[in-house]
């Protein structure tokens, strides 16, 4: 069932993401702005479920890449983020009919309705993850055979490039000393495919649950509920911890924004490993939820979402958690995004929604 | 008037380009394997000067890019050569007419002719430096707004890119962070000229001196002549210095071999400093050639190019020098590739086949 994207839907739409975001993609509230602004432009953006995608649409998914922290302060114009599809629809010889999302988060489920709308096509209401990762070839096509080339991408200087490449590894690679180079933030378009394809690989329903999430965090507001629980519920998840944030340790290195933040209550601490989103919370050194499943931390009270570079010394948050699309707990799945890729040297297990020794009213 | 390339002909040619190539362009006897063995495949390379270009071809460069301490390990196959060649006519859109040599150097004079062969296309007698330097947008094409992109770039891994960037420089950094990544050299297809382009903008007839200068040697071994004297009364030169190689330093960083040596004899001491290429001399501490004029390291009495990362401890050299085009010495030509650009703070002066103190003869 189709619905439709006006500017009055942004800043619930961004909120959403942005929990699901699990920390990354990028400041929710910089992307708002831009996808506001196009639909002003442009006109309002028509969403389609997978099941209404053509078997022969071609659909690209449109992303911001590079470090979240520079990414604040770079916000690209509807040129710089409509550059890099134009750069792969000719290198494809064929019109583009579908954006889609690569993964929810901040910036990047902002981005794609931004580009939909310059673009005037329609948006699927989907991504590539069911959460943010940090690294491009980190998207459920990959593990369908998708490619991730042709893959377009494009600066705010007019700078454009297009790759052809052996492996989605490989092109998150070259694509990312680009993406330093350039400015440690760039647009990209990539992930071509059939919408066959995208029906069977993508994660279906994301912007409707995005929108779920943001409409309920403002309505818990105004009826004085708790906007948190409304979210767990939603997720399937589980309040891990609350407390207040002691201490965060940050570095931008190699185009990502990676770290460490330890959120403390009287009783306990719990520790939050990032890079770009949060991969691992350890409850007094005991690990309770890894990559791929969702860590995500919000304001204690309003249950606004907190991205990893917007993590300050003294905030009141509570961390929650939720199982992440099933298909990343495979063989290939745990291979691409599990804790031994970012070299956590621990087992991963599946989190279902609860955590032995956590009752799911302990919060 | 145009001439032939045959398998014969290749080690005469890459031996002259190797003495031009100023001690960059990677190793003349690997890349004079490549286009023999391409010759013997595809049959000889048609030769054409720049005056029997038609207006309307359309020119483009091939090139090796890299680390030339890295190109001696990783030489390509044909279809790596080719490779950036088809994507860059692909993404242009019309077929390419004839293949030109960026610069005179060991390997990036021969690749050209082993992609010509491959392709079946004819070479260019000329080149866009007239000597070797370490950084793509460093042609005189960029002197007349020639751009360098679209500009293709590709691996033995079978990973290719195209570029659009706003200018030559930025050409150079996303295709240079490109390379390293991909294993610090790449084949590389760019600069796409018309025929009255190419006409004004390369140095006509690189190939036919490079011939002269390698067909010198090997006849002057033959006479028991004096090969170095050869070699400088063809370039309007003269023989700096004659020694024994007593230190090198050199180290491979972001793409580029750079280093020094030392070369003394009883008296003095000249000190060389490069980045893929040579690009000062000083003799006791005065500078006596400098950037964009050219300086040759050859066996003392064979008269065999040596390139940079062919300098050993021990080696008894001769180091001779020679004007540049003169186009080099423009103010744009200067802030390009003078002593400044690489970070030497000392003036330009130009070279006109003099150094005070030092006659034709002291050799």
């Amino acid at each position: 069932m189709s619905w439709t994207i006006t500017a009055e839907d942004i800043p619930g739409l961004a909120r959403g993401a942005a929990v699901l975001g699990t920390g990354g993609g990028g400041d929710p509230y910089i992307g708002a702005l831009l996808a506001a602004q196009a639909l002003r432009q442009h006109g309002d953006v028509t969403v389609v479920s997978v099941d209404e995608v053509p078997d022969d649409a071609l659909v690209l998914t449109v992303a911001m890449m590079g470090a979240p922290t520079v990414m604040v302060e770079k916000l690209p114009s509807l040129d710089e983020v409509v550059a890099p599809v134009h750069a792969l629809s000719a290198s494809l010889g064929r019109p583009v009919t579908h954006i889609a999302c690569a993964e929810v988060g901040g910036v990047n489920s902002t981005i794609p309705i931004a580009a939909a709308a310059a673009l005037g096509l329609p948006l699927i209401d989907a991504d590539g993850m069911g959460r943010a990762f940090p690294e491009l070839q980190m998207v459920l096509p990959t593990l369908y055979g998708v490619a991730a080339s042709p893959l377009a991408f494009g600066d705010e200087k007019g700078n454009v490039g297009v790759l052809n490449t052996v492996d989605n590894s490989w092109t998150e690679r070259i694509a990312r000393v680009a993406c330093v180079e350039m400015g440690c933030s760039v647009m990209i378009s990539g992930f071509p495919m059939l919408g066959s394809q995208a029906r069977e690989a993508l994660v279906a329903g994301s912007l409707t649950l995005c929108r779920e999430i943001g409409d309920g965090i403002a309505h818990a507001r105004e009826t004085n509920t708790d906007p948190v629980q409304h979210t767990v519920r939603l997720l399937g998840g589980l309040e891990l911890f609350a407390g207040k944030v002691v201490d965060v340790e940050r570095a931008t290195t190699t185009g990502f924004a990676r770290g460490r933040a330890r959120i403390e209550n009287p009783d306990t601490m719990l520790e939050l490993f990032f890079q770009n989103e949060h991969l691992m919370a350890q409850l007094d050194g005991r690990t309770l939820v890894t990559t791929p499943d969702l860590i995500m931390v919000v304001e204690h009270d309003s249950g606004e979402p907190i991205t990893t570079e917007g993590l300050r010394y003294g905030q009141r948050v509570r961390v929650i958690a939720a199982p992440s699309d099933e298909r990343w707990h495979s063989a290939d799945g745990l291979a691409m995004v599990g804790p031994g890729y970012f070299g956590y040297d621990i087992p991963s297990h599946r989190f279902d929604g609860r955590v032995e020794g956590l009752a799911e009213e302990a919060a």
